[in-house]
């Protein structure tokens, strides 16, 4: 066959059949969560994260947090900005933190449980830089935010954008995270994460949230919207934006997810016990600033603990130690009752083969480690540093084989088959028995990216690797993708929110 | 820099560097078995395979075989050469195989131990063509077999080479196992897998280990050297060659691993518990007539379970079916307390992502399902119908990560690291810090594939992916390679038994 009739056969069979993928659910892991550390193990980390507390203590540049923390009774030296929290204090303010919660987006059918043994995946979130194959880099910029989060929405496994799945540069900075929102808003209607650097940001994801929801943001305070990742700056500082912007999604009600970013040999001793106390310090340390600010406030216990390449300093992911931080930091994080968010991503600089190996070692640890919120889950490439358009794809697709593992198994007849087994003859096949017809259609997970065709066939195709393969794929689901309505009154008053705020912030801070 | 230039730095840096790789050493998992069945549903699987042995039975194709079996009291079916087994007869017979054992090669230091926690990986076996990405596809022959076993010895992650890595197909099929088995003892001295289509190849591999050890094959049949896959024509035959390959071996003392191949949808029901109980009946019966023939004979429990394409009929490995079948299996081999062998296998055509996302997801599961013997570990392409340099290299990186993923942590001190959480200052950085610089040069796993540079580092340095960099990885470790010595009188005594052999041969069945 030539070439031109092969494209056509291709195009059209790609018209007619939509790309096969999960249906919009709810995951639940009813798997045990892996024991990485023994219950002695996991003491000893609990107690050296006291111990930091107690007597080394936390950074604040915030004021306002520092303020709030002496008021609360904790140790504060002002002389150089610490708070130290002694370990009865620190139980008795987690202890009000909620074990489980849910976040509502405008579609009521994709709220996300977070706590217990609900799973949800996320799109990357941060990357400076975006990559296809087709047009290769370039700076983060909106026509691809958008497109971006149109993937999101498309793709049933993907539960939540994440903050910024590329920074579109070219807007102002001070005002951007308005034009994200907007997006996140229309064109999907799926929840997102805020960007909580400072009070403005923060408080501005959640009113628009609420808006398009068709609520007041004080409605929302007992049903949030939102969530943010507050990052650390470890070891042992809260910035003065992150701080605030953590203290303002809580008292709206809203959640928060406390990160500290510890890799190991650089931000965190090189030990892997070492780093867990310090992220268990740290975390432990901004969940309590959430109930100080508001008692109950909904707070998820985040963990980012990778190690760097100890020859040039470069930090790497998916490798054996960040999969023991990923389950041990679960096991911390049921500790403590309290919600659990963990990440699947990859140093790579390629949507090849090492990327899939380092996001199927972190993924799988974090679905074994009872992940609650799988953060960066689909299009995370070169540490954060880019968004891929493939990876996003081959992430969705390594995604859903988990979510497919995580289905039950019934082992009742007729799944048993003993009659099938009984008529097919030995030797025999069982294509035809009626028990795999009644069944074939829907028996195995059918993958959208996988090719199993024999190696004549895919040469025939056109021998694309799973790289390549991604591109057709992520066009056709942008072709596929339809934009959820949104009630008209509501887009008029997001729109009125975003105009009046860009006035407001003018050339200052938002 | 301009491009020879940088050629001639590569070059000169890495004649300096050897590959890095995990130091030879025995591997454990103690890390507790995944419970993907419940208890309920285990015995489920367990009640319907002793339904299969009792009521539907096995065909069995040797006479030799059912002869066996008639004179341990099985109830046989000579018209239509079938086998059942009650359920206590089965329990009897199975409560001799032992838990674990051990085989030995010519170097002690290199015997591998099967079962409890014990896990190790073994090279591909079976394939019938090779490739690599500078000289293609093409058919299996001697070349790239010693190439190949060349690079099992050279990698400390593989502890033992599978059956042919690939087939020499330009040697006779009657006698090439004699010059693949001299391959495996002068090139390597690594524990290997024996050919067990009939007794001739059997007992020949079983006889040249013994000669290399310095042994008399009767001196192995307490401390066996090999053992071999018994496949299973699944739904419920044994052919008459690999029966009588098996009880060869059996009686020789040596080992056998009965691996009934169950794909889901073809051999095997479509449900997951339908080919479960299959395959535990299979594996099962198999087990049964080792014992009968030498009761207290190793044996290992097979695995290979999987699921077919439904719209093609095409194998597929690595899919959310065969991880839960890789641990499900896991499950029952260790009730009835044998060693347990599985697969971390991929039905890519490509060295390229999906090989290593399929790879993870059956590696994951192998590892979690406590696999003693991890078959068909390195270079296992296209459903097993090509051996890949390309994909041997990923894959030996890939279980040096899982390898390393079973390294115990230590929570004590100093690994707590509360001097250097003191001494580092707020937002400071842990790099020159005591704490780090005693430990950093072995705290974290040195991968000898994944590149972690930035991206303008790799893209000056070519932007290979982690295919074409392994093309680099497979033919410097061809150069590093060091054929271990063999004493000369054993040498000389493996090739007069070879010439003996061929000789006695001729055309006809070995």
């Amino acid at each position: 066959m030539n070439a031109p009739n092969r494209r056509r056969r291709s195009a059209r069979r790609s018209a007619e059949q939509p790309i096969p993928q999960l249906a919009r659910g709810k995951v639940r892991n009813r798997y045990a969560p892996f024991a990485m550390l023994s219950d002695d193990q996991l003491e000893a980390i609990h107690l050296a994260s006291m111990h930091i507390l107690e007597k080394i203590g936390v950074e604040v540049l915030s004021d306002a947090a520092l303020d709030r923390f002496a008021a609360a009774g904790a140790k504060v030296d002002r002389s150089n900005r610490t708070v130290f929290l002694d370990r009865d204090f620190v139980a008795e303010k987690i202890a009000t933190a909620p074990s489980r919660f849910t976040l509502s987006s405008r579609n009521a059918e994709n709220s996300v449980e977070l706590g217990g043994n609900a799973i949800n995946f996320t799109l990357a979130a941060g990357p400076p830089n975006v990559h296809d194959r087709e047009r290769g880099r370039r700076a983060g910029n909106m026509e691809d935010y958008c497109d971006l989060v149109r993937l999101a929405q498309h793709f049933n496994a993907i539960h939540m954008l994440g903050n910024q799945v590329c920074a579109p540069i070219e807007l102002p900075a001070n005002s951007r995270h308005l034009d994200t929102y907007l997006a996140n808003l229309t064109l999907t209607d799926k929840c997102f994460h805020v960007s909580a650097i400072g009070r403005g940001r923060a408080v501005d994801g959640a009113a628009m949230a609420a808006i398009a929801r068709g609520m007041t943001l004080e409605e929302t305070s007992h049903d949030p919207s939102v969530t943010t990742i507050i990052s650390v700056n470890s070891p042992r500082r809260f910035d003065d934006a992150m701080a605030d912007g953590m203290m303002a999604l809580a008292e709206l009600g809203q959640s928060v997810c406390v990160t500290p970013f510890t890799l190991m040999g650089a931000m965190s001793p090189v030990t892997l016990a070492g780093a867990l106390a310090q992220q268990n310090a740290e975390a432990l340390f901004g969940v309590v600033l959430t109930q100080i600010v508001n008692p109950g406030a909904p707070v998820i216990y985040g963990a980012f603990t990778s190690n760097v390449d100890m020859r040039s300093g470069a930090p790497a992911f998916g490798t054996p130690e960040n999969a023991k931080a990923n389950l041990a930091a679960g096991q911390l994080a049921r500790r403590y009752k309290l919600p659990y968010r963990t990440s699947p991503c990859s140093a790579s600089n390629a949507a090849d083969a090492q990327g899939a190996w380092e996001t199927m070692i972190a993924l799988w640890s974090a679905v074994l480690g009872h992940g609650n919120l799988v953060y960066h889950g689909a299009g995370w490439q070169e540490g954060g540093l880019i968004v891929s358009y493939e990876k996003l794809v081959q992430d969705v697709e390594m995604i859903q084989h988990m979510i497919s593992f995580l289905e039950p198994v019934s082992t009742e007849e007729p799944e048993l088959a003993l009659d099938a087994l009984e008529r097919v003859q030995p030797g025999g096949h069982f294509f035809g028995d009626a028990h795999t017809l009644e069944r074939y259609s829907t028996a195995f997970y059918q993958p959208m990216l996988s090719d199993w065709q024999n190696n004549e066939a895919w040469v025939e195709a056109g021998a694309a690797d799973a790289s390549e393969r991604a591109t057709a794929i992520w066009k056709k689901a942008l072709e596929e993708y339809q934009q959820p309505p949104l009630d008209e009154a509501r887009r008029e008053a997001l729109d009125a929110y975003v105009s009046k705020r860009k006035e407001e912030i003018g050339d200052g801070e938002p």
